[in-house]
Order: C-alpha cells, then structure tokens, then sequence
C-alpha cells in the first residue's frame, strides 16, 4: 500500500488547530447563559435555564430562532434587537468575572513555540469577544474570525472554513477545538476532526455523540495529550 | 409462576415519589452556580466553573471535601465557614430570579389529586430551602426533608431514606427523582429507581450512566410519561 506511507501520495500535513473562545479558552459560559437568562426575563420570556446552556455557541441569531420555535412565541425584530442588546450589556456586566481556563494560555504557548498554526472562531461578535481574547495575550499574527466576518455561525462551518483560510490551512486536515456541539456539528461539516473539551459544561458523551474524535477535560488536559493530535512539542 | 402475578408473594406497591429540589423541581442550579463561583472568588479559590455545576446538588460540606481534593489545597474551618455563608448569602441574592420547573406544580397537583405519595429531599439547608419551596405551594402534609436533619446528604441515601421513612414507604419500592448524577447515587444505594431530569444540565448519558430508570427533560416531561412510572391518573 505506497499511497498509506509517510510522505506518500496521502500523507497528512502538520495538524493545523481552529479554537473556538467561550468554554474552550476562557471560561466564559456560564456568564453567557446568565445574561441570556435576564435578558429573555427582562422581556418576559420564560425559557428553563439548561435551554439556554445547551444553546450557547451557536449564533446569537440561531439562538433566537430556535427560542421561537421553542417557545412558540413570534418575536417582531425590535423585541429581537431588544434581546441582543440586553444579552450583550449583561455580559458585558459579568465579564470581569470572566478568567481563562486552565492551560488555555501554555497551550497556545506550546503551539506558538513549536510553530503549529492555529486561529480563533468565535460565534461571538468582535465587540463582546474583545475582552476574552485580552485574557489570552495572543501575537497580533494569530488569525481571530468573529461572527460579524461571515453570513452563518455555527452549527455552520462558515466560521471555521474562514479561519482555516485565513491559515492558508486545509479544513479536511484541521482540527476544531470546542466545547459544545455546535462546534462538533460545524467541524464535521467543515470535514475537520473536533476536539470536544467538558469546560462549557456538556457531558462527554453528548460531544462524542456530536462526533469528537477525542474528548478532554480542559486545554490543561488536551496540553498534556498533544501527541494524540499530532503535535510532538520539541520546545 | 405464582410468584409474579398481581398480589402475589411479590407483588409491587403503589409508586412513591422521593423528589429532589434545586434542578428537579425549582430552575436554581445556575443561580447555586454562580454564587458558588463567586464565593470561590471572593476567597481567592480558582475552580472552573463546569467544575462547580458538576458538584451541585452534593451536600455542601462534601462540595469543599471534592474542592479541597482537586485544587490541591486545604481550607481551615474559618474558610470553610466562609465559604459556605458567602455562597447562601450569592444563592439568596439571586434568588428572585428562581422560577418553579415547567410542569412542576402540575406534576405534585396531579400526584396529590390521585393520592400518589410523595417526598421533597435537599442536599440544601432549610435556610435554603424555603424561598425554593415557597414557590411550589406544597401542603404541609408534603414531608421535606433538609441537610439539617440527617448526618450525610447525597450521594449517600439518608436524605431519600429519611423521605421515604416519612412516607411510612419503603425506599426499596419508590422512585429518586433528580436532575444530578448525585440523586442517581443515591437512588442507588437506598435501592431505589431513579428517574433522572435533565433540567439541572447534567447530560441524558450522564444520568444513564449514573443508574437512571428512565430521563425525561423536567417535570412537565415525566407528567407526558407517568404511566412508564407506575401512576395512572384517574383525575
């Protein structure tokens, strides 16, 4: 079989690594589904708490999409601006409380150092995940694609085909690190491998329902199993 | 097979219902989060906060036992009392914005109106307590049983053994229902069924894993399913 041997016809290039942002570097999830859950309060919209969670990470319009199906309840486009606005100033009133997550920063430390591309693609829009990314300290090189860059977030792959381009990267030989199933669901469509990690909060086995190809606690313990990706760390 | 039939040497008592509250019945698990993660906070403690959801519902004094474990360190008893009055005072605080369940107040209404018994059991202290069950307009005849009253709170059995006691009912024949691994535990142990909810964000895998019966979404859920627990509502 010459087309299965290392440098042959099919050999695989150096893992490249697309990170979501909220629950996959900072810890930012809870925070999230606390000014989502004001904010549809504040507009007199009852939705149980763990809804909300498990709708985190998709875009915030995707969200109110599935919140009227949900609900059965027809929101006019101001009520819906309304709820933006409110989820984001709630946010950001939280925000300070916002940390990164264990071995977020060694782990991009690590890949920097080694050399491995990697990019950031946040459901987010530029103006909320600002803040989080400061936390991160990250070289003005690394490649950020926030929501307001591209038509579909996820469960879309739009964000991660974007931020693999903007890496001159191969999406079908990425790996897309994230904390819900969102990303999950977008990396296969995008024909990456996904990376699920349990600090947003899901259970393991809902991300390898979404089909993870490895499940890890956090980026401390994706860091200390970086040769199942593919990365020998030298430095 | 004389042993199986109906009124036999074997036969199965009407169903008992041993509840959980903080999840099951009452939408508080986020609020319990969040002032958890404040309390940690505010004493200098770093713990993710996916960390925290997954010990909720354990009793307090095992929550900082499982901390202590996992950061490493160790609190003296001013810090642990610390600990505890901040996160009762951050629960207390937010506690306005805890709602009843979908379908919580109809479940135990249906229950009482066909005579179905039934239990509140809290890892919560009474102090805790009371906001959430005011909400749920119980009976006094309803037995409640808090941390306060029995010397270990889930996952050991005591508070649904000490609910079922109440009940006159054998814990062996009723059914735990409860939105954490930690009920399912305990369900367990007391050999009781456990009827998992996913209203409390624990994944539905994580509740199988843990021994649940049977998972539905919230109450409202398990009412659309009484029949695959045992009641049938005449009224």
């Amino acid at each position: 079989m010459p087309g299965g041997e290392a440098g042959g016809r099919f050999s695989v290039p150096p893992p490249v690594f697309l990170f979501d942002l909220d629950g996959t570097l900072v810890d930012s999830v809870y925070q999230h589904v606390a000014a989502w859950n004001e904010a549809l309060s504040q507009c007199g919209i009852s939705l149980s708490v763990w809804r909300i969670h498990r709708r985190i990470g998709m875009s915030g319009g995707l969200f109110l999409n599935a919140l009227q199906r949900e609900t059965g309840l027809t929101f006019d486009a101001p009520t819906l601006a309304k709820l933006s606005a409110l989820h984001q100033e709630g946010y950001l009133d939280r925000v300070k409380s916002v940390v990164p997550l264990p071995g977020a920063r060694e782990l991009l430390a690590v890949l920097l150092a080694n050399d491995v591309l990697f990019a950031i693609a946040t459901s987010g829009a530029h103006s909320v995940a600002d803040a989080a990314l400061s936390l991160l300290d990250l070289p003005a090189s690394v490649p950020v694609v926030t929501r307001d860059l591209v038509q579909r977030a996820k469960p879309d792959p739009d964000l991660f085909l974007a931020a693999a381009e903007k890496l001159g990267a191969d999406p079908a030989t990425s790996f897309v690190v994230g904390d819900s199933v969102w990303d999950l669901l977008a990396a296969q469509r995008a024909r990456a491998l996904g990376i699920g990690l349990l600090s947003g909060g899901y259970g393991s086995e809902e991300l390898q329902a979404a089909g993870a190809y490895r499940v890890y606690q956090d980026p401390a313990d994706l860091l200390g199993h970086l040769e199942e990706v593919g990365v020998r760390p030298a430095r």
